[in-house]
C-alpha cells in the first residue's frame, strides 16, 4: 500500500522534496511507501528532478480534488491560491504538509477549524526554523511541560545582515546591498528586515508553546533597518551583540490577575555569554524554557532546499506512519475521525497579549547631547521622574562636536520610558536620540 | 476514558514524574486524562508526593501484571530487576515507558522483540541527554534524513568535571572529590567518569540513528581518568578544549566496500569554535548531521529530577495519545496490533562496527624527553616512516627539568599512529608519553 502525495510547487523546496521521495537508501524504509502521485507547477519548463512528464501539471485545483492523493504538500508560498488550495485539500478530506508561515500565522484559525471538522491532519515543521526540528519537539517531546518563555533567532536574512555588520563594522545598507547581489536577501527584503516574517513565526510558535491563538495584528514588530555600524560597536563594548530576536513569554509584568502573553519581535542587546549570542550567519537557534524541563535549546540551518525538505518529508511520512496503524478506528458521532491530540490543533481560544507599553525590559538608548557637564546630571534626573532606574551611562566620545552618551536602564516599564524620552528630546542641550533599542531583560 | 500508569520507583525521577501527572494545570490537556494507578517502591516510606497511600506498593510485580495498567513507567534503573519487569510488563500487553539506558544498551535486542511480537511500544526519551528532546526528533523530525554523523556531550558528570578542570586549572582528582561532594558525581563514579554512561547513551542513539542493533562491547570507551591539569592548558594554548565526546558515524575511512559505523566514547580535542566546545557544566548537548538537513543541535539539561520527568511524561502522552485515535484497527495475521513504524523500533540487523585501529583521526601526544637537540627530528622521522602526518610539533617548556613536547598529528590510521608511538617509547631520550588523547578530526 504506497501513500499517494499530490505535491504543489517544484521551486527550490518541491524539487528538495521531491530529491528525498526519490531517493529512499539508507532513509527511514517507511519512505519506500510513499509515491509522488502529481505535481503541480507554475508554468510548464524543463526540470532538474526526474519526474514522468504526465504527473506535471499547471492545474493545481486538480491535484487538491484528486481521489487518488491522500496528502497534499503545499510548498508554493504566497498567500493565494496557498490558502484556498489548502482549503480545498481539507474540504476534499486530504492531510496538508505546509511550509508556509505567512498563511498558517494569517489564517492558522479558519485552516484548524476546517482540518478539526475534517479530521485531518495539518503540519508546518518546515514552516518555522527550516529543517531544524521545532514544531514538533513542541507538540510531542515537551508536551508534558508548562513553557514560560520562547525565545529565538528565526530568520536568516537579518541574522546574516547583524552577523556581517558585527564582523565587518559595516553599515545596514551596505550590508544588505551585498547580500541582496549574493542571495541572501530578496530584492524586496522588506518581509525579512522588517521583521514580519519573524513575526508569522513567533505567532505560530506562540500558538503551539501556550495552547491558544493568536491575533497576528498584536504580534509587535520591529526591525533591524535602524540598526547602525555605531550601535554594534557600542553593544560590543557594553558586552552585548544586537540580534533580531522573536520573543514569546507569560507576561508577568501585569497588575491584572489576567493570563496574558508577551509576543514580540525586535532587535535586542543580548549578553555575549547568553546561548544565542553566538548564533551567527543565516543558522537560526530556539531557546525554550519550560517547567520542569529548564532550557532547552534548538539550533541549526533556518532555511535552504534540503532543510526545508527534511522538515516536509518528515511531515509526510508522520501522517503515513498515523495512516498506516489505521487513523479511521476511533471517530466522533458524526463519523469524522478522531485526531491525535498531540499532533492536531486543538485550541481554539484567542490569547489575551499585553500591549507593548505594559511590558518591562530593559533600554539602551543613544543621544547627541551639546558636552555640557550638566546633561548626564539631567538625564538622572529626568528618567528618574518616570521610574525608569538606570543601569549605566557612558560618555562613548564626541561624534560632529557632539557628546555621544549611551544609556543602559534596568527592567522599566516600557510606558514610562517612553514619556521619559519624549521628556527629554525636548530638553534643548540634547541634540538627538538616534537608537532605541532593547536590552534582554535580567530575567530572561 | 482515563489511561492508567503503573509507576515503578518513586526516587528524584518518579517523584518528578508523579509531579507532572499531579499538577495539569496549563499543560497539554491531554495530561488530564493521565491516572496514577499504583506506584511500586523498594521500601515503605514517608514520602513528599501527595499519593493515596493505597496505591503504592513493595510489591512490582503486581504492577506490571495488574490488568488495569495501561502504561508502565520503569524509573527504579540498574539492570535487574529493572529488565525482568520491563519483560513482564510487555508479555502482558502493557506499553513501556523507561528512562534505563543500561537496561536498554544491554538487552534492548531482547526487549524490542518481544514488543514486536506483543504489538506494544517502549519509549525512552528519558535514557539519553535527560529532557533534551532528541530520541523523537530523531525517529520523526529527522527521519527523512540520511544521518550521516552523531555527535554529542551526553555526559554530565564529565562535563562538569571537566568544565571546572578548564576553568579552575585543577586536576582530575581534586575535581571529582568536590563533585562527589556537591552531589554532581556518585560515590562510585565508574559509570561516568570512565565512559560508560556515555557508551550506553551513543548505542542507543546510533541504533536509532542508523537503523541497526548495536552490540556494546564494541563500543570503544575511554574515560576521562587521566586527563590532566597540565593538558587542559596545553589544548587551551593550542586553541581547543578538551571534552567527552560520544561519537557515531558511517565510517568512510574503511578500504572494503562494507557498510560499516564507528560508535566511540573518548576525551576529545574540540577547536573553540566548535558547536559543542562551550557546552558546560551539566548541561549536554548532541550535534547531528544528516542528509539533506546538514547540522542541527540539541541543547539543555541532561538529567535532574524535572528535566528526566519531561521525558518521561511526554512518553507517556505520546502513547496515550496513539491509544486514543485507536491502535488496534490494523492489525498482524495473529491479531497483534500494527505498531508506528517511527515510533517502534523495526530493525533486527547488526551494525558493523570498525575496530578502533582502522579508524583515521588526529592525535595529541604530550611527551617528556631529554632536551637533546634531536629529539624533535627523530619524532619526525619516526612518525613519517609509519605514515603518520605531523601538523604541529611544539616545545612548551621544562617540566622536571625534561623538555615538554607536544605533536598534534593530522588525520592518520591508528594502528599506523599506535605502532609509531610504540617504537618512539622505547628511544632512550623519551623518558615518558603522559598523554594520547584524540583530536577532532577535521572533516568532522
Amino acid at each position: 500500500m504506497a501513500f499517494k502525495v499530490g505535491l504543489l510547487g517544484l521551486g527550490t523546496v518541491g524539487s528538495g522534496t521531491a530529491e528525498i521521495l526519490l531517493n529512499p537508501t539508507q532513509r527511514h524504509p517507511l519512505l519506500r511507501e510513499i509515491e509522488i502521485h502529481r505535481v503541480g507547477v507554475r508554468s510548464a519548463k524543463p526540470r532538474s528532478i526526474p519526474l514522468p512528464p504526465e504527473i506535471i501539471t499547471t492545474d493545481l485545483e486538480s491535484i487538491v480534488t484528486d481521489p487518488a492523493v491522500d496528502i497534499v504538500v503545499e510548498v508554493i508560498g504566497g498567500l493565494e491560491p496557498a490558502r484556498s488550495l489548502i482549503l480545498k485539500a481539507i474540504a476534499q478530506g486530504k492531510h496538508v504538509v505546509t511550509a508556509n508561515k505567512a498563511v498558517i500565522a494569517r489564517f492558522g484559525d479558519e485552516i484548524f477549524t476546517a482540518a478539526n471538522q475534517a479530521g485531518v491532519y495539518v503540519l508546518l515543521e518546515a514552516a518555522v526554523a527550516g529543517g531544524i526540528p521545532v514544531i514538533e519537539p513542541l507538540k510531542q517531546s515537551l508536551c508534558a511541560n508548562r513553557i514560560e518563555a520562547l525565545m529565538g533567532i528565526v530568520n536568516g536574512t537579518t541574522n546574516y545582515i547583524l552577523s556581517r555588520m558585527q564582523m565587518e563594522g559595516s553599515d545596514f545598507d551596505a550590508v544588505l546591498a551585498d547580500a541582496q547581489k549574493l542571495g541572501y536577501a530578496e530584492a524586496d527584503p522588506t518581509a525579512d528586515v522588517d521583521g514580519l516574517d519573524a513575526a508569522d513565526k513567533i505567532a505560530i510558535l506562540s500558538s503551539l508553546a501556550f495552547g491558544s491563538r493568536i491575533k497576528l495584528p498584536e504580534v509587535y514588530c520591529e526591525g533591524i533597518r535602524k540598526i547602525t555600524a555605531a550601535d554594534i560597536t557600542y553593544a560590543d563594548r557594553l558586552g552585548f551583540v544586537i540580534k533580531l530576536l522573536a520573543i514569546a513569554k507569560r507576561d508577568k509584568t501585569a497588575t491584572t490577575d489576567l493570563d496574558r502573553l508577551q509576543v514580540r519581535v525586535h532587535p535586542t542587546l543580548l549578553p555575549k555569554s547568553h546561548p544565542l549570542a553566538n548564533v551567527n550567519g543565516v543558522f537560526n537557534a530556539i531557546l525554550i524554557q519550560g517547567q520542569p524541563v529548564g532550557q532547552v535549546m534548538f539550533f541549526g540551518p533556518g532555511a535552504g532546499s534540503g532543510p526545508t525538505a527534511s522538515a516536509i518529508v518528515a511531515d509526510i511520512l508522520n501522517i503515513a506512519a498515523i495512516l498506516k496503524v489505521g487513523r479511521d478506528a476511533v471517530t466522533h458521532a458524526d463519523g469524522t475521525p478522531l485526531l491525535d491530540p498531540l499532533l492536531a490543533c486543538s485550541h481554539q481560544e484567542y490569547a489575551t497579549i499585553a500591549p507593548i507599553e505594559e511590558l518591562s525590559t530593559r533600554f539602551y538608548v543613544r543621544f547627541l547631547a551639546n558636552d555640557s557637564p550638566g546633561v548626564i546630571g539631567y538625564l538622572g534626573t529626568c528618567f528618574g521622574e518616570h521610574n525608569v532606574s538606570i543601569e549605566s551611562v557612558v560618555q562613548i566620545g564626541l561624534r560632529d562636536q557632539l557628546a555621544e552618551i549611551v544609556v543602559i536602564t534596568h527592567d522599566v516599564r516600557e510606558g514610562d520610558f517612553r514619556q521619559a524620552l519624549a521628556e527629554i528630546a525636548t530638553f534643548e542641550a540634547i541634540s538627538s536620540i538616534p537608537s532605541v533599542l532593547r536590552v534582554l531583560s535580567s530575567e530572561e
